[in-house]
Order: structure tokens, then C-alpha cells, then sequence
């Protein structure tokens, strides 16, 4: 029998890299979606009958589920019960060859199953086991399930987000899910640096909050240093203007000129050099404290442009500028496509969003494989690991 | 003269790595940042006469930068002119015999200072270089100046932050300036588990533009599997019910019950189990249809309750729930202290933000030193690499 294995592997820094995926949903496929990219053989294992409930989500294109291709192609599937102890010898047989395990289950419930941390961690030494969840493996919380609104919630940032007269807003992606997973996979990865060179293992223990709560920015500083009570600033950024979004004739543009040479540079091309003169806005402090005068100022001169006249203008005089664009005009752009942020799939319509990990050491191509089956590559698995089936 | 390199190092996966850092302001030192944490030793070039511009952004504690400290600390600080042709032996040698080098100016930069990736790649085969910028090395908005704000709007994340009937919303945070640090963090610890193996180095370049449209989830498939424009949903979860934000006696909680058994145990949980056989709610289809109404049901039940019991009754009850906190109440909480998400610095009252990346090959202490003097290890550094000044 050809093992498909070595054939779904793509050419990247880690080439020759094993890594046992036990994970299901969002955070942990992203991670080892991203460990496949980089060249890793993943070994998804999915739990009878039905495998990874990601195979269930809308939407479809001909049959096939786009979100399970999206964040779980180039991986083998494997249909094994994790609970059942007459799969464990072949889930032990990989995870003894194996360099990493990631899994999202919640804390303690691999322990239950014979594939906790301190078991693999004795049969295999250099393995790097990493687990996400949503709180942690430690601490009081560490116990409660969450999916990405309640770490939206939990964590703050919901309360930073939108504007000072209205409510909390959720950030329009799930992006506690994709912070985690893109952390595990860098821990991942540092780990393997010295698992490769040492052959000692790490224990990773990455969490969706933790994930939010280190990138909460200017609003945890503020609090941090000054206990300042952290505001939402709507469109505008509280300590600096212009740093805002505009009005253009067709629609909404951002505008970052703060400093006193950038402010000057946007006077000229305002045609209102006077204004770097004007008392209201001499110096930053000045500008911010005359925020809503500056805007009109601005916003009557965008008045008379378009978005991409006056994003154009504003670049080509050095003042960092961009349309609100919708998500289509954005995917579709001609920098998304030459940054091969669309991905296709031979001999399907299937597309789905690239990654941002580019390097020279990867394939720059925007073709991928359809996800496997569920349990496509069982019987070859147990081939090769069991030493026949 | 004593090395003072060495001493600043942490334990972690990454010790012996040595990381050259010309970076400046958040994407490019949080990702330099992330890598001191991990064990490397990183030596940070600053131009004179200030250095990073981040030294002078607020808040001050006691005279210190909170930000320069919570994204630099950990490094060394070398007082070196990028663009002066006297400081090019002592930086070449730095390069010479570093694993890593990092930076965040504008594609062509340091091409033109002898720094470009050519140059060190000719003297240094094993090299990690990577790049951040606003849209990447390549592509026809290469060339354009970015901010967080700038790529925000131009990925098409705001368009889908905010509620139907509103704007577009700004995430409260600089999100595209994190997760581009977090991409290049993960990027460079994969390639350089090929470096320190194969001595094969990477060219990585990562765009801020490119880290945001990676993660739009729902609106990009739903888009690119069926031209399905994405719409602002608020705070609901437009595909799944309950799967949003609701209000109880003293704000507001986020209750996770989508699927029919979690829905029946939700019901339950009311004291309204007749609901599940409702034709209002009887599916997950009929309850999107009946969102409203659902609302309403769930409304009346959390009146009766604060946020705390209510996501602590519903958490013991196996349905996920968390609270919408301000980020003193996330930071200051319990969990957020365990998971050291709160660092503080030795004699002194700064506190600042932990990251995500636990591993237990790395010290699980809440102390950092103070970030380094403007400065302050020029000597040291002349010496150890020139053999003396």
C-alpha cells in the first residue's frame, strides 16, 4: 500500500516534522492547519461516527464543507475512539513517533482516555503536547467551557469595542479562536526548536482568554499604570488625531497623520497650510482636544474626492490612508490575491482564505488538496504504524 | 568587562538563539518581545538621537514608558545609526553570527543601508530575516504606509463589526499590529526549527493586511463558497441561537446553547422545558427564525440575576457563559493573576500585560526587569562583537 502520508506533506521548515491532532472545531484545527502549511505531516484523528462536527457547518459548495476544508486541509484523517481502549495501542503507536500533540478538549479529559500529558510525556520525552481551552489548564476558571463570544466577553475587549453612547460590541470574527490556535502554533514551534536540538519536550497550555488579554493594548496600560478607567472611543483613537475614520463622498476612509510633521503634510494637502498655525491645532494636544473641528476640517475636503481618489492622493503624499472596505472588496483585491490570501482547490470551486505565514522556505501557490474524508487514510495509518492491518 | 547579555536571558525553549532586532513602535517589538520571553537573547537597535519612538508614548510611571517597558523588556539596547556607514562593522557583526534578524520599516529600507536581506543572506546562509509591514514585500499596496486603523478598514474588519442599523466599528484594540507580531513570532520559530537543523535560513515576510483577513472566519466563507454578503450581526451570532449577548439584573452575559441538547439543558436550566418542543424553537433553524422571541425568554429568566450567578449557575449546568467585563474586572480577575497575565517589575510600581504562551520550559514567574536604558549595553555589545572599543 502507498502511504498518502508523505504525498500531503508541503515543502516547508518543518519538513519531517509528526504532528498527532486531536482537535476538532475552530482554535486547534487552525493551529495544526497552520503546522501543516509549514511543511509538518498532521494526523487528524476523528472520533466515530461522524468525525469533527467542522464537517457539519454551512456553508457548502457541491457537497463539500467550506470551513472544514478552510482550516483542515493537507492533514490525514484517521477514524479512531479516543475513548475506546482497543484504539489506544495505534493512537500510542503515532504518538511514540510523533514530535507534537495538539488537542482542544477540556482539561482532564484526555487524562481519562490514557492520552494525558504525564503518560505521553513518560513514553515519549521529546514530545511537545500542547492543549487549548478556554481559561487554561490552571486557576479557578479553568474548569468552564467557553466558546469565542464568551472570551469576547470575559476578557474585556467587547467593552472597548464600539461607541461611548451605545453598547458593548463583539468583534465581527472569532477571534479568540484564531488568536489561540496562532499561539499554540508559535509555542509549537519555539518548543520544537529545542525538542529538535535537545530532544526535551514542552508542555503547552495556551488559552483563549489569555490570548485576548495580551493584546487589550493602550486601554490595559492606561489602567495598569494610571488605574484609568479604559473607555470605548468609538472610530477614534483617544490619544491621537487625526488617527480616525472620515467621511469621503462614497464612503469612509481612515487617516493617520498624528505627529506634528505628518499634521502639516495633511494641512498642504488640504490646502489649508494655515491650520498647522491655528491655535486649535498647533501641537497633539491641541488637535485632540479640537477633535471634532479638525474632522470637519478634513472631512470637507474628502467631501469632494471617492474613497480610492482619496486614499491614492494621501499615500502618494505619505500620510498612511485606507478605505473601510467591505470583506468582499478586501478578499477580492489585487493585493489580497498577489499576497495569495484566496485559496483554490483542483478540480472544485471550493476557495477559502490563505494564511499570513510567507516564507521563502514555503510553496507561494494558491492550489490546495480537498480535506480528506473522514478516515480516508485509517487503513493506511494502521498499516504503517501497526505494521499491518 | 561583564557581559550583560547573557544575564537577561530567560529560560525557555529558545535559549541560545540570538536575534537582531531593528524594530520600532508595536508590531516588530511585541514579536522581538515574545522571543526574549522564549529564552532568546535579543538585541535591540535604536537610532539615535531618541530611539524607538515607543519610549515616549504615555502613560509614565514614575518616569518610566508603561508601553516601551511592557513590549521591550528583556532585551538589550544598542545606540547604533542604521544609516551611517561607521556603524556597519559593528552591526555586521552582530548579523554575522545571529539566528535571527527582525525588522518593521518599509519594504526597500534597509536595502539601502547595507542591511537589506541580499547582503546578510550572502554573509549569513543560516539567517532568519524577517519583515513586517503594512501590506508586505509584495504586491501593488506594498509600497503604502499603514497603521492598526489603516488595516482595519482596508481588510474589511470593521464592515462587519457593529449592528445592522450603525457603522462600521473599530476593534478596541490594535489588533492588526499584535497579530502581525504573532504571525512573525510563529513564523520565525518555524523556520528556525529548520535553521538549527539543516543551517537552511528564511526569508519571512509578514503583512499586517495579510493577518487580518486570515481570520475573518464566517464572513469569508460565506462569501467566497456563495457570494453571501457579509452583513454587521451585532451581537448575535447570525447562523447559531443562543449564541449572543443578553442582559441580566447588573449587565450583561454571554450564554452559549446552540445545539438541540444544549438548548434542552438551557431550557431546563429556565425552568421552562416545555420550550423545546415550542415550534418557535423546536430546531436550531426555527430558533434563528424566532431569535427575538428567544431572547425575550432568556431575558426574563436572567433578570432575576446578577452576571455573576447567572454564569456561575449556567457554567455548573454545563452551558457556557461569561460575563461582559470592563479590562480592570478581566485583569484584576483571579484567573488573570494565576495565569500571570499581570506582570510586575522589581522595584518599581510599573505593571504591564503577559502574554499567551505558556510552555513548561519556561519560568512561570509574574517579574520582569525593567526594560533596558536608551543605550545602555552600546559598550558591551562593541566589545563583545568588535573585541573591544
Amino acid at each position: 500500500m502507498t502511504p498518502p502520508a508523505r504525498s500531503m506533506t508541503r515543502r516547508g521548515p518543518l519538513a519531517g516534522i509528526v504532528v498527532l491532532d486531536l482537535t476538532h472545531a475552530l482554535s486547534g484545527p487552525y493551529c495544526t492547519m497552520l503546522l501543516a502549511e509549514m511543511g509538518a505531516r498532521v494526523i487528524k484523528v476523528e472520533q466515530p461516527p461522524g468525525g469533527d462536527m467542522g464537517r457539519l457547518y454551512p456553508p457548502l459548495v457541491d457537497g463539500e464543507p467550506e470551513f472544514f476544508n478552510a482550516v483542515n486541509h493537507g492533514k490525514e484523517s484517521l477514524l479512531a475512539d479516543l475513548a475506546d481502549p482497543a484504539d489506544r495501542p495505534l493512537l500510542y503507536a503515532i504518538a511514540d513517533r510523533a514530535d507534537v500533540l495538539v488537542e482542544n478538549f477540556r482539561p482532564g479529559v484526555l487524562d481519562g482516555w490514557g492520552l494525558g500529558f504525564d503518560e505521553l510525556r513518560r513514553r515519549n520525552p521529546a514530545l511537545v503536547y500542547a492543549s487549548i481551552t478556554g481559561f487554561g489548564q490552571t486557576g479557578p476558571e479553568a474548569w468552564e467551557g467557553a466558546y469565542d463570544v464568551v472570551i469576547q466577553a470575559e476578557s474585556g475587549l467587547m467593552s472597548v469595542t464600539g461607541f461611548p453612547d451605545g453598547p458593548p460590541v463583539l468583534t465581527g470574527t472569532s477571534i479568540a479562536d484564531y488568536l489561540s490556535g496562532m499561539n499554540a502554533f508559535g509555542a509549537i514551534s519555539a518548543a520544537l526548536v529545542q525538542s529538535r536540538t535537545s530532544g526535551v519536550g514542552s508542555r503547552v497550555d495556551i488559552a483563549m482568554f489569555d490570548s485576548l488579554l495580551a493584546i487589550l493594548g493602550a486601554h490595559v496600560f492606561g489602567y495598569l499604570a494610571a488605574g484609568v478607567e479604559p473607555q470605548r472611543a468609538g472610530n477614534t483613537n483617544p490619544l491621537a488625531t487625526p488617527f480616525d475614520i472620515y467621511e469621503a463622498a462614497d464612503g469612509a476612509v481612515a487617516v493617520c497623520a498624528p505627529t506634528d510633521s505628518g499634521f502639516a503634510t495633511l494641512s498642504a494637502w488640504l490646502g489649508r497650510p494655515e491650520l498647522v498655525r491655528d491655535p486649535r491645532f498647533v501641537d497633539p494636544a491641541a488637535r485632540v482636544a479640537h477633535r471634532d473641528e479638525l474632522t470637519r476640517e478634513i472631512e470637507a475636503a474628502l467631501a469632494g474626492l471617492t474613497r480610492d481618489e482619496a486614499v491614492e492622493q494621501l499615500q502618494r503624499a505619505g500620510i498612511p490612508a485606507g478605505r473601510v472596505r467591505t470583506v468582499p472588496e478586501a478578499i477580492e483585491s489585487a493585493q489580497a490575491h498577489e499576497r495569495r490570501m484566496v485559496l483554490e482547490v483542483e478540480g472544485s470551486r471550493l476557495r477559502y482564505p490563505g494564511h499570513a505565514l510567507h516564507l521563502d522556505t514555503v510553496d507561494d501557490d494558491a492550489r490546495r488538496p480537498r480535506a480528506a474524508g473522514l478516515g480516508e487514510h485509517t487503513e493506511a495509518l494502521r498499516s504503517e504504524f501497526l505494521g499491518g492491518t
